[in-house]
């Protein structure tokens, strides 16, 4: 059987940059629209040109796509002025896009009240918009705001604006559901009324995720005919957010029913980039990535029951619906306070440390992580500290040296002209396993951690060429209120500039600095450990 | 037309307690269960008495509840020994639970490689379970595992296995969706098959977000006839957690062709107290809220785009599918990069600060904002700080005492007996407007911005009795990576325990210390300009 063909149309820089507390600089749209055309997205939309500074210099070139569509967003011109004196469209228009989307309303009652002109007025706009757009051998599109609640209240109508676009010529004409508020069997009515009237192979779905169905009214629309997929990487988007492209890429690309009838120009290689793609985004945007994301999240295949934990070593398959690895995620079996021994030791074995499963230190290491986690350590992300912390249980870790004392200062105070400033002083007194005399080191810093960070690393003697190309890259602070005291969680995440790996290790304590300090010792015993550091 | 009852059961301690990084106290528990009692739900899953100590004793004796059913969850007897030879069993019969809901394999093949059983043992363990719980007068209730996959691998068993717990006197038969990996398509289709052989009224619906479609995969079984939902507060729940009760409550009361056909046990008054119900879930949990969350989350109803938000203040209806009100949240039109004046203006609006439209002071606060945002600032949260600088551009704040100097020291040493001690102290240098001697106060604290805090509200003078009663609740720290050097933002929460208000404050600069110091400012003025204090 021959497969249909789904075009997915990428929005992560335009309504996604409507995502409550994302502002995306030039730099960030270059790099998210790169990471895109690599998933091997149809459509980009980069944003409104004409609208404001970065978006009109975003659209001054076309980036290096590989292959997708680079498009502008933008609205049909206004009635009442022909298409050359309409300036957002002449901006559109003079840019370096591929495909301009624009956007028109299908609801009768916003044509009233919030245009104030005549249906008759908002078809001609729409009509006379979308034909500049082709005389320039572009491709148009139009997004029909409100076309659920349209079709509600007037069915004729909004198809008679979907019409009216794909007569001057549009390409696609996209169903969009703006508030967010229609359910999915509305959809599947109302798309199904509509492809029975409009080539479905023309027609697009935008949905938002309000009743938390954009993507179930996503899958519902193409069941019904139409062709073009809107959303957005992770989801981001105004309110609720766009339907997420990283939950449905895998969902058409790797469940039988979508599967065996559609194509994409996802590759399977691409779809194994997804979760990182997902990651980089969130790091661009320096978001902490959602946890329970389908298909990408940290959890999406993670189990912490014990019974299940021991059923999924034996037979991943029954109870896993995808395999993590199709979309660059893996199974984890949770290190937590209700872990089971399968647990640590699928733990064990993925760091390589094998272990005979009867072994009595096997639960000596389980009684600490359990102790450690309910005071507050969090293994599941820091797996760098779990790895010493299960070495020291199991085979040892050499001591490379202790840190005998540490001081930091920080003082705001008028400096010598008058000025206010703030500075952050640390030393640390350190002595190297196997030599007597302390090494003394004072550093600097933007901040007490930095200052902290910077003279414990200024001198480590014999093992000062192992950490040299280490810096800390994230760094990050939770103030937990399990018990009787707030105790302070840091998780601190380094890289390797040598070698581009990156580590997690956590610490906590009641005092921030201290939580600090003990991340950042994990953090080079780690590297030693790694590095073969000889311990004297 | 008389409306059907839908029955609501939440399973948030019991499925939600699989939640990677969640793990409750029976402290927990028992606050949470009387937060799911006051929205009305009809059946609490409170844990596996028997399985663990925590659920034991959460079991010994029951809640008071107002109206919801105490739910155990536990397995079905063991194949090949008697209901009264199982100890699993005979733990959920000693317990205090008014339901108990068992589960067992619906699927053959996990009867067969998982159990090691035949089908007909696996039909027998669960009739005489269940006639056990019935003949204790209690409810009982069988969750079928597996039941989608099971019933596309063998429809017969699958049927039998729900049959064969009714035909027993269960009172409901649940559809569990285990792995997360079935499409709303295939939900309806299978649904609607089993309610043409089985009582609809009598079957449940179980499902998870695997492919980000439990609560669709929820309404379409719903609408197939299944009358009662599982679900958790705010989509807790192992892998990318359950069908969101969150979502789903409002969903089947605002939306009309939910709400026209069905009641359930939650109120229009415990409709409104759903934002708050899962803001509270969250903090127990001492997770930051899902922004996105459909209808509860902070952006649900949030409007960034200059040109919707002015469209929205004319005619808020056509822009959000319900009222923000009925669910307890509210209309925000965010004060942020891409603001325009409507969302300022509508922010000054809600704080009272009547201004004209046209006052060129609205465009200078709207320049400050912009600057203040890229540079790291969030006012979108820190509303305290928002309000803090629109006065000083409208009205102006009186400055109550100005902050000469201070000084952080964070020292760890050994003390006088060889223990590792850490101590922080902090001096702080303050002159009172209006007073021409400083005040200097010490602190010692648990850390560095504990003793901060303590020495800055130590003594303020004639202000003192302003802040005795306020206090420091939550701290967040992020590091944001936007511009050419890392900036720390701060976000300080206090509440004053004489009102109960809370409040939050934002602080951003390179060093963590002065921006804790920005947002602990800032969070003084505020509560000496609410007190209406009075500067010299």
């Amino acid at each position: 059987m021959t497969k249909e063909r789904l075009y997915l149309f990428d929005t992560t820089l335009r309504d996604g940059a409507q995502t409550t507390g994302v502002d995306f600089s030039i730099d960030d749209k270059r790099r998210i629209a790169t990471l895109l055309d690599g998933l091997g997205l149809d459509y980009i939309e980069g944003g409104y040109p004409g609208a404001n500074d970065t978006d009109t210099a975003f659209f001054a070139s076309k980036p290096a796509f590989r292959r997708a569509r680079f498009t502008a967003f933008g609205m049909v011109k206004r009635a009442g002025r022909s298409v050359s004196n309409d300036p957002g469209l002449q901006a559109l228009l003079a840019s370096a896009a591929d495909s301009i989307c624009l956007v028109a309303k299908a609801w009768d009652y916003h044509v009233r009240v919030a245009l104030g002109i005549t249906n008759e007025e908002n078809l001609a706009s729409i009509a006379d918009s979308i034909a500049a757009v082709v005389a320039t051998g572009r491709e148009a599109m139009l997004d029909c705001e409100h076309f659920f609640d349209g079709y509600k209240a007037n069915p004729a109508y909004a198809l008679e604006v979907a019409r009216t676009a794909l007569d001057a010529g549009a390409r696609w004409v996209v169903l969009c559901d703006t508030n967010g508020g229609t359910l999915p069997h509305e959809v599947e009515r109302i798309v199904g009324e509509v492809t029975n009237q409009l080539p479905g192979d023309r027609l697009g779905i935008h949905t938002h995720d309000d009743t938390g169905n954009a993507v179930a009214n996503t899958l519902a629309a193409v069941r019904q005919g139409v062709r073009q997929i809107q959303g957005t990487l992770n989801g981001l988007g105004e309110r609720c957010g766009n339907a997420n492209m990283t939950t449905l890429i895998p969902t058409l690309l790797l469940k039988s029913d979508f599967a065996t009838r559609f194509e994409t120009g996802v590759t399977p290689e691409a779809l194994r980039t997804l979760t990182h793609a997902s990651r980089v985004l969130d790091d661009l945007l320096n978001e902490a990535p959602r946890r329970q994301a389908p298909y990408v999240g940290e959890a999406a295949f993670a189990t912490k029951a014990g019974i299940h934990a021991s059923a999924i070593l034996k037979d991943p398959e029954t109870y896993e619906h995808v395999p993590p690895e199709a979309v660059g995620n893996q199974r984890r079996l949770l290190v937590s306070k209700q872990a089971g021994r399968s647990n640590v030791l699928a733990s064990l074995e993925r760091l390589g440390l094998a272990a005979d499963k009867d072994d009595p230190r096997i639960q000596t290491l389980l009684d600490e992580v359990k102790a450690r986690e309910s005071a507050g350590y969090a293994y599941e992300a820091a797996e760098a500290s779990f790895e010493l912390l299960a070495r020291r249980h199991l085979s040892g870790v050499p001591r490379y040296f202790s840190v005998d004392s540490f001081r930091v200062m920080v003082e705001r105070r008028h400096n010598a002209v008058g000025e206010l400033v703030t500075v952050s002083e640390a030393t640390v007194k350190v002595f190297v396993n196997g030599e007597t005399d302390a090494l003394w080191s004072a550093a600097e810093g933007n901040g007490p951690v930095n200052a902290l960070d910077g003279a414990l690393r200024k001198d480590l003697g014999r093992y000062q060429k192992h950490i040299d190309s280490i810096e800390l890259v994230d760094y990050k602070v939770r103030i937990l209120t399990g018990g009787t005291e707030a105790v302070t969680r840091v998780l601190v995440e380094t890289m390797d500039h040598a070698t581009g790996e990156r580590w997690l290790t956590v610490g906590v304590s009641p005092n921030i600095i201290d939580a600090s300090f003990e991340a950042l010792l994990d953090s080079i015993n780690y590297k030693l450990l790694k590095s073969g550091a000889v311990a004297a």
